[in-house]
């Protein structure tokens, strides 16, 4: 006995999922078809909305409907420092912190060669681009301190300081709260490397 | 700054997804817009497309685009044998083993009263229906030999004893090639208890 075909279809297209493999295609087809018809026709709609209304900013990268998005839109912000996130949570998750009034820039992605990202893939000559408007005084690399991360942020600080820009990192030590006792040894290494003149 | 509401919808609507949490949700909706939007399309489609096309088999509950699935349909299999398993992958898998020549019933799930499935969610009633064709002489419970499988089994097996139909459930033991040295100890204890005399 085959299985249907739109049933294969379905569980095939599942699998463009990041981290879904057959079995949990397999899984999730039958979850939606048998217990959640009215969510399965809700993602089919989400998705075609998304595909035609979403597109990346025109300044920052980031999503939106429109050419510009709100963030770079807004006024009053500070357009000379210009904080470069891998992806659109980092950048709500700067913005939760209130300490940061300047402009942003998202990779939407990093560097992972092991996964086949290369500098072609990120959106490198976008940043450059926007880097170099001649209002941006500083670019402030906060990409997450991964493997990946770090890579990404040592290539963007060779290719943004060789076009005169100054390029900063943002720390990396103890969380708040942290205590030594608890904290990992390269964590603590780097704190005290990091450390500042008081 | 709001996120724009076709890419939250989209995050809302991935969590439908079983297994699927907010962060999963955010992630695979950035990986399709930004990493492969022919694959969101795809998926989109297939999803309205099964939606449509699909329906349970009217005898034994499996998916089908027919108003009888090919296994039901087909010719020359014993009548008198009703297999009951959880899942169409359960299904195929007992195929594969070619050491079944009977009729098949799809739960499409198995009871789990913390997840909120009772009786009423799983098509026991039509299961009774099917049973009692007055061809079937037995029915064979083949539900997984979790705690959920099991119980769905138990309540099976009572329900359809009390119509009078043979009811029989597939032999725990060990695994073709197990060695007990490596067997778990309940396992080895239910093969034990099973014992066949030779």
């Amino acid at each position: 006995m085959k299985t249907p075909s739109p049933l294969s279809q379905l569980i095939d297209a599942l699998r463009v999922l990041p981290g879904v493999g057959p079995k949990s295609a397999q899984r999730m087809a039958y979850h939606l078809l048998q217990r959640d018809q009215a969510g399965a026709s809700q993602l089919a709609h989400a998705l075609a909305n998304a595909l035609t209304s979403l597109r990346n900013c025109a300044r920052c990268n980031t999503f939106t409907e429109h050419e510009l998005c709100e963030l770079c839109a807004a006024p009053g912000r500070d357009d000379q420092q210009l904080c470069v996130v891998e992806m659109p949570a980092d950048l709500l998750r700067m913005e939760q912190t209130l300490a940061f009034k300047g402009r942003y820039f998202v990779l939407m992605g990093r560097l992972s060669p092991l996964d086949g990202v290369g500098p072609g893939d990120i959106h490198f000559e976008k940043l450059l681009a926007r880097a170099q408007d001649g209002v941006v005084q500083e670019v402030i690399l906060s990409t997450n301190f991964t493997v990946e991360g770090e890579a990404t942020a040592h290539y963007l600080a060779e290719l943004l300081r060789t076009q005169g820009l100054r390029v900063s990192r943002i720390a990396r030590g103890l969380p708040v709260g942290g205590e030594l006792e608890h904290v990992d040894s390269s964590t603590l290494a780097q704190a005290l490397i990091e450390r500042r003149s008081l």
